[in-house]
């Protein structure tokens, strides 16, 4: 039942052609949805700008264009995440609209103005090369969402002072996000230094008992500085869209 | 090398009693802190109010005291978490001034005034009976630390009209923290419903597969719902401090 | 919301007093439940005859004892599981009408009538006397449920012959619960014998690579048998349970 | 030892050429499957009209070929699942009267009529476009075993609204298959909504702590719905055929 | 139907009252084990003189007794394993005749002769202190089963001249079964030295990422040493019944 | 110090020419194997006619056709395991007299006379198409050790019945190898019917919560028939050497 | 053998009693032992002072108590480890004479003098109060082998100024053991600032993900710091050990 | 800040143009790297003549060239580690100076002198075929960091004497690195014979049960052989590092 039907009822009412009771009844089945939920999500979404997102992964090429093709059409903008070398060339030979970037492996297709997220920037941590996808991968989300990134890479625990030397930045970020693989402990020294919100991204980079990624997990998740707050493995993605959730409710706090 | 000994270094300087040769030899193995980082720490404290932690858990009743005690002197707010049943009554027999929640497992000194913290509350969502401790010692944190809680207990998945009912408390919250064990389906819900930032807390209850929360953990950490982030396996603590890091810093977004 | 608002409001728009733009305004904030959701719940409560259930792992003797109390003061039949023998005594004694089953770690208050479930017995076999409380809890829950049980306990398949002798009962079975420990091949064979539902429920039962009832949960899941299907370790409550699934449903296969 | 045997040895002792001692001893030794075992065995597979099924998986083509090809000449269905999509070529060349719907990862050879099984539909309920392979297995076997499918795709707990919306599907499904991966929550909230039997089927699809599926399980296993049952991972077909066990067994009840 | 009633029926066949088709059908449905298997079973159990095991771990000390005495009534010998010292007092006390042996946990009755199995004795390898229980448990259940066993204790292949000087026990054993926690490597050694069967009983003895036992076991099924068996952890029982399998069976080599 | 060295010392001592104080100071440093322990080693070998073996996996081909050119240039039989099909083209053109088995993975060089080792049969039982690479390795070690091979393939627990049938062969064997992956059940069931040595085999064969053979070979090491000992996943050659050191040790029993 | 017989033997070699080729039969099958092996390890053992060692875990009292009587009469040290606080009242009422230090949990004999190990400390660094334990046993172990320790207590990643001041101790030590728990980061930030010797200790320090220490151990495996090595978790004394290899060895490099 | 700013301050303050608070003001907020930490940095890297090593697992191909150019522009050393045969050629292709090893995986730029490193050989121990890309890793590093090394190459624990006749190596060795795979026992035996420090290094050599190196890992962790030290599995590298940082620190023991 959408708002339409829902006026007609009341309409009805209104005019005595529908008894108390019978609206009663109808009203009682009603969908959840149809109670204009669905619009207020609809609402969310042009008010914040925020993109629509579609995971490649275990999708194949065709799902991909589907799908991105079907959002695209709408006006609203597009991020294709975990985009990979092999599928990238198929999808984007069929939407030449896409913008493709290889190390982060996404692609975005803007066609709606970004609203700015946010008056400060996000700090972006990450230690290896091999942790840049991921790191990467946060920074081109967070771009989408309309939030500005100030990158600090190649910095790590075994060579602290490179990253103590950075701490200016910590100082004007709003968040602070640690793209991390191997034993994961960058986020315990920056949690220690940074007062304000610190995410801390495992990254699955690393051999033998890094088990992909786990150890970092864990050893996030076990920091000893106090309130850092761990995504999945990998997920660039969600630690950008939950610095942009923080950044998003600012009139909240 | 503190403050003291740099003036004096400088003073001789400025009098040419030094050159500055010396002076620039003298400098470089100056150890890190002197230069003011630990004071740095020690304004940030008084400045934000925040109490001294002691986590109870794996010390006894008689290092509990003596931390305590020490932290107490010094006229600052404690917490004290994780002191369970067994070893409460010989702590706050030792402190009396300690004031003791076996439901949160907390203990509190409160000698100086808590700064509030945020505008709005942040919203308290759990399961089951089972969760509560974990929720309390959350709200125990995010008391000390100066902000107000809103509870929305005893909602589940499995009922999810109960928690669909809450909505306007949603609204209403600045963060929004999900205590929840077994499957952990809770945080994916709330971060269907919810734009701004949403914490997630694994609990050990529940037998089996639970595996003590890692099941809990997992699935907040694989959650569909994008930009959820996720503490520690029962760190109620690690949520309300990652809660105050946002409001701590919300000049900033 | 509840119905007597609604049917105020609905009042209001029929003589005209509220406008329809102004009750559609309302109605599209109206929380979902207050359409009469929960009641919905609360019909099919009454029309089963299911008991309210209370799982005692992870709550305190007084815990138990408060949610009984006020579920019992409803009419309401009551079953608790997982009443271990450290904590019934306490909850015993504050509620005498509870009937205690050591056995089965269950306690019941049968004050309402319990209709009959189903026109056959469910068949529930088990193994090892190891196995006896999950087993005994599940035939305590389908009791509750209102599902007679015929038991074929003792047999194992280090012993196949035992098992075969009892295949006249599995001919006569709605549905076959299979409680076993240890490798949990017990499914497996049953699965080849019977025809009809089949499900597995794993137990702690064993040691060392027994791994708490792991070994056994993934044996099941990994069955050569097709389509049997499993419940979590030692959850002879959710067998019961998902057995009354199938048996409340028999008009509409 | 055949009927025949049996037949001849008790003529023997009729015409009293056998002494009943003698009979009695080679009765005694007298292999278990010789007393008709079998053959039960082949009466129930022709009065269920259920298809002899194939895993492709772990298997080569040549094999593939050589079992299906035998059961074919029997006159029965035949369904292989697990047939990837490098397998599907030489296996369908050496078989042409082989469907093969590669979504599904089956292959079916349809001879004999398949008969009804059940009066209403089973639900199949899956989240995410990477959730389909297994789902549309499940979708295949139920067809092939009589039952009729309605699929509810696309729906998650992220957007609890778009599942909620379907609920009269849920209303009229004899049996509700939930097929998902990632955390895993949705079999929870359907198992709060629907009162019939709940069939969870965890998928590999996520990544991460996801672990292949093994998160999904476990919060499956784990959850806080009593009731819901499970399946192995991916094991879209073990769904279809538990159901079919269920609706197989209606006279029953 | 046990075998006085197939007499009955042979004897009607034989006197013409029973036709062959009715005797034919009656035979059909015919229980397994009536046709005098478990007498088999029984015989062989007579022939070897095997004791009857009870596995107290997992059953109160009044099942253990029960069991017990109900085997102990028909004059075959009693081993009960696993028979921890909390619960033997209880289980001594009521079963006068038990003889309780602390070390190995087993308590046992020989009421019936034991026959001598083998005619050299079962080498039986440990390394330390901790792996003495298990080691005689592994000992009792080869006394009661008619071994004889000679003992290699104190071992370890970090003291491997120890090992090497006992040479000559391994040149007369009929088989080697080496117990040994931590990291397991003592079969590998042993394997190398003996070309006899050699059973490879991992302990939990250890700590840390001993974990219970299993790096000892996966230790020792990755061995180096081809054709090394292995138990389950702490299995002393199950090493013991495994070489009596092997020297049953002498006759047929 | 080799032989002629020992001898030429004691010469000298016998000659008067070494003082005894000086011979025993050289003895005490004495390299072990210099005793002719590693031609006890070599007599073994002949005196058994047990090949030699390679593992081929993790060897490149050229690693391979080193050693078992080096092997059979001694005039010694050969037998290469693990040989997969992508190595073996290179390794048997390199190496014409290997006898290369696909199913097995195998390649051996006969050619020297192989002992019989056992009079009676190894009784190798396996569950499915996919078990048999494994069981096949098994069946090729025991041919190239001397040991007759009797087969049961395509048994399984949930056709249990398919088992029973064979009963025969288990009473003829001298050892029973049983090979199953999935759930690992077979080995449970054959150790309940069979008195003598049974050795198990898990496979990684299944999906899902098979873990790679991890599951069976789980429950084979929690089996509830006592004695039954585990061998690696897919350890087809460990169960054949196993089988043979009892065959070879039958003289000892 | 021993050196008495072997003296015997070249005696009469010597006197020509026995023919070379009769001494050399007997020679071969010489135990290994008998060639002074043994007396090998006794003269290092007393040349460095080295303690025996009981490692009191898995031991009862009385088995700790006679192992601990018999190495003190022979005039060696004796070190006890992991004597835990309930064990550790019965076994020094029995041994006077042994120092019971409650934190490290050891207990030791000191009748011999320990020669001094090393001529520069051993700088041991540890984290948190839950720590001290494991970090004190090392020390025991060390001021027991003779090296002299310096203790960096109370330091970790999340406070890393309060590290970087103590780099005067790192300047001058020999070997840095590190003990943390949780997540495992100070080896790592260790091992950027020291160019020596560093051995990571985890601990079970922590709680959830912390997995009991295997958080922090795989941490240290896969730390980005180069050549950190590491020990199995909570193990003190082999890290105290492992230190004085290195300068046990200090000849040599 | 560098050194040149820090000098001109100091100036500044000696020339009475900057008060000497203005300077305290400026030194507090100095970036720690600036007081020449950096530089101490770069002075041990020279005095060393370690060269700069890159892990190319996880790097492009074009990443490893632009890194090692770089490094090599500065004329160092290059130690390129996991340079895998597919990425091999491209690297090479594009930096002709690089000279690779297949075996051990890494490529090396030697244009500076290498500083011997130690008066004495680490022995380099290793079980199998498939350890010998770790083992030369190891080899190639300690090459690289100026260390002889003295391989013992094809022992292993199941040919115990094998190991023991090179026991002279072991006898002159400044340490010893065992690696190994599989079970992981040989740093078991060689710590029982060696006084000195012994760096065990798992390898991912085996199948089933070997998890891929982590029961190598557990087993050496496990060690009943005291003070044994352990690397992350396959982690030759790692090996090679840490026996030089002990070769490196030798004047300080």
């Amino acid at each position: 039942m959408d708002l339409r039907r829902l006026r007609d009822l009341l309409d009805r009412v209104g005019r005595g052609q529908t008894p108390v009771e019978d609206a009663l009844t109808e009203l009682k089945d009603l969908p959840y949805a149809d109670l204009g939920y669905a619009s207020v999500d609809h609402h969310r979404a042009i008010r914040q700008g925020a993109p629509e997102v579609i995971l490649a992964h275990g999708k194949t090429p065709a799902q991909v264009i589907g799908i991105a093709r079907e959002l695209a059409r709408t006006g609203q903008n597009v991020l294709v995440t975990r985009l990979d070398a092999d599928k990238a060339p198929a999808v984007c030979a069929a939407l030449p609209e896409l913008k493709y970037v290889a190390l982060s492996r996404t692609a975005t297709i803007e066609q709606a103005p970004v609203p700015v997220l946010g008056t400060r920037p996000v700090a972006l941590v990450s230690a290896g090369t091999g942790d840049l996808p991921v790191a990467e991968e946060c920074a081109e989300t967070l771009r989408m969402l309309g939030a500005s990134v100030e990158r600090i890479y190649d910095v790590g625990v075994a060579g602290i002072h490179r990253l103590l030397d950075r701490r200016d930045v910590f100082e004007r970020a709003s968040v602070v996000v640690v793209v991390a693989g191997m034993e994961g402990a960058l986020p315990s020294v920056v949690g220690g230094i940074v007062a304000g919100p610190v995410i801390a991204v495992p990254t699955s980079v690393g051999y033998g008992v890094s088990f992909g990624g786990l150890t970092a997990l864990a050893g996030m998740l076990s920091s000893c500085a106090s309130g850092v707050v761990v995504c999945n493995i990998d997920n660039g993605f969600g630690a950008g869209f939950a610095a942009a959730r923080i950044l998003r409710a600012r009139e909240r706090y």
